[in-house]
């Protein structure tokens, strides 16, 4: 008799592994953090599982993952909409920002977790301030993440001095090695805010660890314009030329980009990490993602931080990457469901250099899934589960998550947080 | 001591009103089926109520209003998507509605209210086939509608020839002339599907009953092109020419406009629906929303039907308009959240010809209003009510909906429909 620790069953499963394959009633068998059998329910009858957990002919599929944000930013949600951008953050963002410790980042990103738990996320890459506080947040809330402490030429908050900086980095990579929820990356924040030696440091560190390197590129026009006037050359070249760019870079937002740029990032594999709400939001512009897959670039979805989205929920944010692209290029064919789903599982693995261990349904990958209930109005009928999935369901619509193999949420019951102390803490925070 | 059939407390109420009021810690008090005070919860402590309602801290706010959809095609949510629009409908739409009839027309219609009832949607306008269903759906939902059967040059699978269809619309008039519930419109499909006789005649129908007359306008470059070559004139100016612009005119889409058809529209206080998602979905395009309004002319936000959204969630809508608007304009203060927020609820009203009955709190308007339970991760802290309602809230956060002075939704229960019964008539529906 086959045991497993846990089984999802009684959905079907939208595996996202290449062939796309999909289980209708189908089941997924987890053993510790692994997935080990995925096929019809009825396979699994002889199956003795401690635990199981009813799809109830919902959706069983991987649990999405977030390539962008600015976890903590949970506790800026709307303070400040609809200004011009300098306005913004030099009037709202950067002087609540200024009153940030290490403790109120852990609050700020437990509030996240509880967020992205309840809307099916189940990995996030961050970039902000105090990432040690992240990380420990993350892992208390059983939550997967790759961390970065965003580095930049002026003096932190946190570390102090650059140099304290990649010593900062370099401890939280010793701390968190081997870590089977938590991995580090090394985050120079842009080409306009890091020296070129410190780019290039950057990239060795993360080279030397096997590292992502997180960096926001070609956002804007006016950085695009600052980088060219300054260095006479793209943010894109400008940093192909420093020999920064490669396989285990992310390129964050990669608005603004010509043709020579996506030549570029296409040649040496840079993956992108693709934020359309907040790009809207803050009027930044469309990134040209259907030019990028055509390229073959691997592009990931992002939600960016809440106060310029306002959510971290990346089912409303795969709804919009479908639409935006359908209009701005005036075809409707363009950024079709399965492809954007791919680029919030699947692809967005790749994107963070997880694509071995998360992002599909597989045996041998880790069980990070989640379930969608279907047994709602605005999800019945489905001809379609995928298209469902980008154009119908919203993050209150996933009934249970699962990180790692343990169940973070049941029955839209978070488990690994108390929800009521950390809404009550954040109350208490004032800006 | 006064009295009240329903006071709903403890939250913060947006009114909607013209001075923009807002009441924190406030409460609305209702009497059959009218708004009788608004104030300080504190203020109520001597009240007598047959019925609380506890807002928890939440949001109180008018209940939202779709201006233009296509409320049956919930049966046909995800049957087809991002196809070219002549493929996705003569190959998908088109065959499936040539299987409806009444009965199927009104199940749709009872599955669209149960999802705009959860979604904190209290009154739409709808254009469709076999409208006495909807109505009659809309009615024993408990939903306040304005319903209009659509006309063209064709015969129609309802009502045979257009003479008939005339007929049709008078009758459905006087069914429910003076209902509480349900009014009826006078809605010719489009320029393009309707000859100038059409037009006429419907639009003298309507002054009539002074009933609104809701029609496609202007929604792809095709369709403009089309009319610019049989008229000689752009959809908007070929309807000014036949007299039938006025103010109780609902051009819905009103994507592709030129300057001078701004001006007519501003001329014979035109009102619009604006529909983003679904002009997203099929690549449209962008409305000019901005300029509209500029030009002081009334827009409403509508979803359109499910098969080019897909869902009914006017929360998301707002979402994606106000960020679609910046984007395209790459200025993030057009479209602010307060302005968006009007398209839904007292600016919707008006177009709607309801500015007097429904669309913000005010002591004699009818109870259509919705509680908003903040107390989730997403939704905390709460620097600024109208942010989250635009940016950050979607339907799944709406606890309770009241229209007319009926609670028909509490703690996201429905008690006008039997939501099981209604899930397995439609499971049992091929398409």
């Amino acid at each position: 008799m086959h045991h497993a620790d846990l089984i999802v069953r009684n959905g079907t499963v939208i595996t996202m592994d290449p062939q796309g394959t999909r289980i209708p009633e189908g089941a997924v068998a987890v053993v510790g953090d692994r997935i080990v059998a995925l096929g019809a329910a009825a396979d699994f009858d002889g199956w003795h599982a401690r635990r199981t957990i009813d799809a109830r002919g919902g959706i069983i599929l991987p649990g999405l993952i977030n390539t962008h944000t600015h976890a903590a930013m949970t506790l800026f949600r709307g303070l400040a909409d609809d200004l011009p951008l300098m306005s913004w953050l030099n009037d709202h963002i950067f002087p609540a920002e200024a009153k940030l410790n290490a403790e109120l980042v852990g609050l700020g990103t437990q509030l996240a977790c509880a967020e992205m738990i309840r809307a099916g996320t189940t990995c996030f890459c961050d970039m902000y301030l105090f990432e040690a506080a992240v990380a420990e947040a993350a892992r208390d809330c059983g939550m997967r993440a790759v961390v970065g402490e965003v580095l930049y030429d002026f003096d932190s908050p946190n570390y102090g001095p650059l140099q304290k900086g990649f010593e900062y980095v370099a401890g939280m990579m010793a701390r968190w090695a081997g870590d089977p929820l938590i991995s580090v990356a090394v985050e120079p924040h842009s080409p306009y805010l890091c020296a070129p030696g410190l780019l290039e440091r950057a990239a060795r560190l993360a080279d030397d660890h096997q590292a992502p390197l997180v960096i926001h590129v070609s956002e804007t026009a006016a950085e695009v314009a600052r980088i060219q006037a300054q260095y006479n050359a793209t943010p894109v070249a400008h940093l192909a030329g420093l020999g920064v760019l490669g396989p285990n870079v992310v390129a964050c937002h990669a608005v603004v980009l010509t043709d020579a740029d996506i030549a570029l990032l296409q040649q040496h594999d840079v993956k992108v990490a693709h934020n359309p709400e907040s790009n809207m939001k803050l009027a930044s512009g469309v990134a040209p993602v259907p030019d990028l897959l055509q390229a073959g670039i691997c592009v990931g979805l992002g939600t960016d931080g809440c106060a310029s989205n306002n959510n971290l929920d990346l089912f409303s944010e795969m709804d919009t990457a479908a639409k935006l692209h359908k209009v701005h290029r005036l075809d409707p064919t363009v950024m079709d469901a399965a492809t954007v789903l791919r680029m919030t599982t699947c692809d967005a693995a790749r994107v963070l250099g997880l694509g071995d261990t998360i992002g599909s349904l597989e045996p041998g990958k880790r069980a990070d899934l989640i379930v969608v209930d279907t047994a709602k109005p605005h999800l019945t009928p489905m001809y379609d589960p995928v298209s469902h999935l980008v154009y119908a369901v919203n993050g209150a619509d996933v009934s249970h998550t699962i990180i790692n193999g343990s169940v973070v949420m049941a029955h839209r019951e978070l488990l690994t947080i108390d929800l009521e102390t950390v809404l009550k803490k954040v109350l208490s925070v004032k800006f």
